[in-house]
């Protein structure tokens, strides 16, 4: 089996290691604060302990808040990304969620560097984790069920439809707003009403939820809105509510980031371990 | 339109007075320390104050603790339950949740006494935001998503349908205990797997949720359930968790009462609205 | 293993047969003139042949015509019930649908008999098959998609539910008709309109299906629907549809009976099979 | 309201005639042998006939098959696209589908051309249809019900996952095959298991339904599945099934083309009115 290093990254990499055992020999670096679920996992304070040469590295979402320490939260001591070099083997491949500045160091030593961010099959993936949490801040923050409330979604990408999805399951009534028809009908397909952005009839719902990143959930919209009614932005920076106006009309925003790693770490752990699996299968590692 | 009085109860019975006003004039006592979301119900302090005589009388679950005050949380005063009578019509009906001691003085009284715990409708209606409740506490203890998860759900009644139901619309792999054929094929047919109570294979689930007022998970299956699986017992006192054994071995379980008033008390107030309005419709009182 | 012996039936009881064959030595009379599907049944033209004696009897629905021959279609002799007798062991179990006339041959004799149409499993299975050939009678006969169609669904016991819940998964704008309140809570949970039967406002449907053995398709309603709306009947004899005032109006009818064994004879025959099997196992044959 | 021209066509051109009523002053030619369900559409016999000057023709799919005559079954007479060309305003748009060697006519006069078979939403709309048909034929061909049967979908594209999306709603147990690991994904969403073009173990299902124009059901697959399960090709020609091994093998292929008109011209007829209808509003004609 190859070897696979985990170095650092929160809770969801600690499952992330684990699920990787099926494939791989793992090491870890960056844990030094948390149980390990699995005695497998062969765990080092630093890269400078006596760990095997690796096939591949695995870095954290992001790899790095400094471009020189590995983002490590679990770790008692700094682990720098330079420490990482030595345990590669020539053709290892370096695998992490945003390089930026630290993408430098790996490709002047010559690896191939693969940001499993890109990949499209974890976004489709983390769509489900991600809705889910939007479903259960609606059941913590509503006073009414779920059943029968009427819920604008905004958008109808890999979140919006599968949030549309799971609330027509559970019995709300969905309108979705999204700029292609063809959105429009597959939204129609799961029952629920499709609107382009001019026909959003704000004073209609109960919940508007966001999932585009760019500011549509407007002034215009929040003033109309029914005071009472709760907004929920899903949409990664820079978001896509008009916070000032938000707060100018002391309307209800919640705006809910990483949801995955927050409500499911678990899961979240084992869609990067499955997606970078499905990566290293790409570029022919098979010892 | 026929005078109701809403006298006392938790944060359901507010919506319940607001839900009222559609078909009646609503009084309400009981409700000093909360604030009230309609300024058409007529508010009084206690039932000595200036209120019009009532066709309706309508009582929290339970009517009373001890049999001679209202429940009242909200109420700054105490109210007695027989300073209610003189503001009740000769033809009165009193509607009320587990009356308990309290049924004697109305019915001594001469006026028909109409328990809405007895409603099938009431009942059938509750299985919403009980069966959303119980999401909501997955949701929230669980590491992992709901989708992907495997979930035994013991007994197939209103809850444990409805649970199953909204669990396979959120992508859980879904196992049914029941003792009835018919019922294990009305599993099926929302995808579910279904089994009798001698074929349940604890080990392979992540939640164990329990609907069965009788002692359904026992201590063998608390033995063979894995460690780290969630107990959730939607079941009414007694529950069907053994819970000695679930102590014993150290098992997580959550007992989840009352949850329709706990996690959607707007829902479960217009509940208690409506089934109260078809009772009354059934009575005849059309005023 | 016991021996079962399957005496007549139409396409279904084949089926039934192969399927016993995983718990039972499956003997078979009354197949002649149809290819059996497994050379593991031991078919017999008429009981007075080579037969072992057998443990269990099973009949069709009906058992029999006239009292006296076996209903069996596919059979090119006849087979009269009296002759089945020599073949079953003293304590032999006799299972058939609709004995009438035949009853009194066997208890008689002495034998058990038990009509496994009042199974409450084999009914609910059916509920299945029969909502699926509804549907596809509506995908044949309608001109539009079910998808945005507008059904009206009388009555919501085994069969109107599932019809509905199926029809709700493509996307049909559903209409439930029930008297109970808790039905119609029910059919709410699916996503249905409910209503009860004054109502229903009949021009409002494409397709209006009723499962209630009860004249609930009064010429009333059949006055008021759309005149190229159809009309689906799913009860048994004597219907629930006024066939007078269709035929006066001019409406669209099928009346469509026995659709487990038409649409799906396999799946009808399995369902018999495991019911019997599940009927023997609670009388305590097992050899 | 602008004048549109409805020239020729199938069952479905009816129903878009009638659709665009409700927006439009319609004109029909070629519809001399079929009733028309509107009085309100202005019929004639051939375009040399008394019709007023049109701002929108709308043609057939295809829109001719010589190139000379328009494409119209339900005509007496021949309509020569040419003699069109007088009843068209300077600025009037021409739509189509398929144009072919008609292209050219229209252009050389001056007239945009638009073929609405390019257009997103006609296709996305066309799905339900679709994806209608082949549960009617699955409904029709086999003799076991849908719910519980196996069946594979090749494609995940706009109709094999509104297909997987309603055979899941009947309650079959459906495989994916899909190359791209973010569909495999949007097909677990749904309950499907998914597996990649390498991992399909024929033999494991009751029907296999191909959507993709590629042959990928090829011989090595019809050799291995069972002799009596059922293949369904959706796909466009050249089909995506390897038809002279499924002749050799004897295995049962339904290929069915143009499903929507077939099986539900009424909404066929409504997709294209509103697809057009759009068109139309985005080239800006409004009058």
């Amino acid at each position: 089996m190859p070897t696979i290093l985990v170095a650092g990254g929160d809770l969801r990499y600690v499952y992330t290691a684990r699920a990787l055992l099926a494939e791989y020999d793992v090491c870890a670096v960056g844990f030094t604060r948390i149980f390990l679920p699995d005695s497998n996992i062969l765990l080092a304070e630093t890269a400078a302990d006596t760990l095997p040469l690796c096939d591949v590295l695995l870095l954290p979402m992001p790899v790095s808040d400094d471009g020189v320490q590995v983002n490590a939260p679990f770790s008692s001591k700094s682990i720098p990304l330079a420490g990482l070099l030595p345990k590669l083997r020539p053709d290892a491949l370096v695998f992490g969620g945003k390089f930026g500045a630290a993408r430098e160091l790996f490709t002047n030593a010559g690896f191939p560097v693969i940001d499993y961010l890109d990949s499209e099959e974890l976004a489709a993936r983390n769509a489900i984790p991600t809705a889910e949490g939007a479903v259960q801040i609606m059941l913590e923050e509503m006073p009414r069920t779920i059943h029968g409330s009427r819920v604008l979604v905004t958008g109808f990408g890999r979140i919006g439809s599968r949030l549309a999805y799971i609330l027509r399951g559970l019995g709300a009534e969905v309108t979705v707003a999204a700029r292609h028809a063809a959105d429009r009908t597959r939204a129609q397909m799961l029952g629920c009403e499709a609107v382009d952005y001019t026909q959003i009839r704000a004073s209609q719902f109960d919940v508007l939820c966001n999932t585009v990143p760019a500011k549509v959930i407007t002034a215009e919209l929040l003033a109309a809105m029914q005071p009472d009614a709760l907004v929920l932005d899903l949409a990664s920076k820079p978001g896509g509510v008009d916070l000032d106006a938000a707060q100018q009309l002391g309307r209800r925003v919640i705006w809910a980031l990483s949801l995955p790693g927050k409500t499911a770490p678990v899961t979240a752990g084992e869609i990067i371990a499955e997606t970078v699996s499905h990566l290293i299968k790409e570029q022919g590692v098979t010892k």
